[in-house]
């Protein structure tokens, strides 16, 4: 990649669009590969709904097979790619990424929490399983993702990794942004509050795929800072995005009920600036993530190009 | 310890009942010790109640620091020393196994599951903090349990501490024995699916702790297999102790409501058969578990110790 492809989605010259076009055909074609690659992988870690308990197998598989674009196992293998590694290297972290995602959604859909119904696009968890098999469907992911993190093939890595994704979904990660946007809800929200819940509920995870992918693929402590940097931005930002989506999406395109956040009083960037401004953000912390992967050279093109895609996503 | 010393614990000869009682009161040592130990060590891990978000750190360590025997971090530090480890090296997994057995106590005793009302004697974490809150303080102190497991000071040995626990804790272990319990609950019990739900529900993670803790003091395979082994039967001797004690105890004793299991048509042993036979039960695997340690030698005098307190434990 030379130095004029890493800039801002938007820049809106001539050159930009094409690049722009060749980079979401870049993104997808990624995209599809690594989601067919995860999805055999999952579906050989996680156990065989025959097996004992049957229940619990069969709930973990049903959310897990939902469907989903598989973002995140994507990055982990960008990320492990842009560092030298392979994609067997980033394996068990792209597989444990969405089983932390998916346990995540599991959870946040329960009727304590947002008490949602659909979730792409089909009946959530624990309005087909009952409310504790759900609960205990995502712990059981949420532990078997750990377990899978331990079979790092590059195993002087693990305890980093280990670390670094647990960081990630933590009391100042992912849980202690649910806790957050449970808190604020029905609050009057300012972009101080709507911005912090974004950096630990979606954002934190999303950075630690970006580094535990490259710990994985064996990066220098320099890239791997970089690589959390990129996957901070383009966290926030794929976020951003979600709110957008949520307000002018359909219930089709989105797979979940669209509107439901604004309904529930939530911190959105949407319920602080209006879209044309939230859009404007996203651009601005894609350009951002895209100059914190200059320092890795041409081997960082997929990553562009899977920034750009989070940004100009339609669902 | 000498052979005479690792046998079963009710004999019932003079040797014997001497041998016992030095063994409970080195069994009652060793766990105050412990106790204060990893209390310690908690309290440094885990993050203060002052640290947003305030509301989680607080439901976390209202539970964490519920009282409690403590008997797994002293069952880990045991192995650890047991194989020439220090109670440093085996910290680590000490603080998480009491996170991780925190973690399903909170969610356990959930409205969606058990919905109880007490535990170790004070009001249950959601009746206090609310359903939210204590179905994300649960899924923090797992998280937790795995990012204090990635600084185990042997690092060599986090790949296989990381899967052992998980394994202890996943969908054939921990997370797999509450799905049976419940879903047996109010059938005819037999005492093949009692046996199942409780090495499962309670065993796995037992065994997990002894083999973790002695992978983290730097066992050879051989030991860890025969530690393993001890953590199986004492483990399933420590929950049959536990479903005589629920019978036969007085609330204060109990912390908790005694006589639930029974009244929510639970599987237990006492369901099964008689008090007398369920301790003789319970005691041949003591005297099991107790054989498993014989390849140690005399280093494993304080499991052999902390086995006959299993069973002979009054709360």
């Amino acid at each position: 990649m030379d130095g004029g492809r890493v800039k801002g989605p938007s820049s809106g010259s001539a050159a930009t669009t094409a690049d722009s076009a060749h980079d979401l055909a870049l993104a997808r074609t990624f995209l599809e590969s690594s989601r067919e690659y995860v999805d055999r992988r999952l579906d050989f870690y996680l156990p065989r709904q025959d097996v004992v308990p049957q229940s619990l197998h069969k709930a973990m598989r049903y959310s897990i097979f939902a469907g989903g674009k598989r973002l995140r196992p994507a990055l982990v293998f960008a990320a492990a790619e842009a560092v030298g590694g392979s994609r067997e290297d980033g394996a068990p972290v792209a597989c444990a990424a969405e089983m932390i995602h998916t346990y995540s959604l599991i959870h946040d859909d329960l009727p304590a929490m947002d008490d949602d119904d659909l979730r792409r696009g089909r009946p959530t968890c624990h309005k087909v399983f009952g409310e504790a098999m759900a609960i205990l469907a995502g712990d059981a992911l949420l532990t078997y993702a750990f377990e899978v993190l331990g079979h790092t093939p590059r195993a002087e890595a693990v305890p980093a990794v280990v670390r670094a994704i647990a960081r990630g979904v933590g009391t100042q990660g992912m849980v202690g942004g649910q806790v957050l946007d449970i808190e604020g809800e029905g609050k009057p929200a300012t972009l101080e509050t709507v911005s912090a819940i974004h950096a630990w509920k979606t954002a934190a995870l999303i950075a630690a795929c970006c580094e535990a992918g490259a710990l994985a693929g064996g990066a220098t402590p320099k890239e791997c800072e970089h690589l959390r940097q990129y996957g901070r931005e383009i966290g926030l930002a794929f976020q951003i995005v979600d709110d957008i989506l949520d307000v002018t999406s359909s219930p089709e395109a989105l797979g979940k009920t669209p509107g439901k956040d604004a309904r529930m009083g939530k911190a959105t960037y949407p319920a602080v600036m209006d879209l044309a401004k939230a859009r404007a953000e996203a651009d601005r912390l894609a350009a951002q993530a895209l100059q914190a992967l200059r320092v890795l050279g041409p081997r960082a093109r997929t990553l562009a190009a899977l920034g750009r895609f989070v940004v100009e996503r339609r669902s």
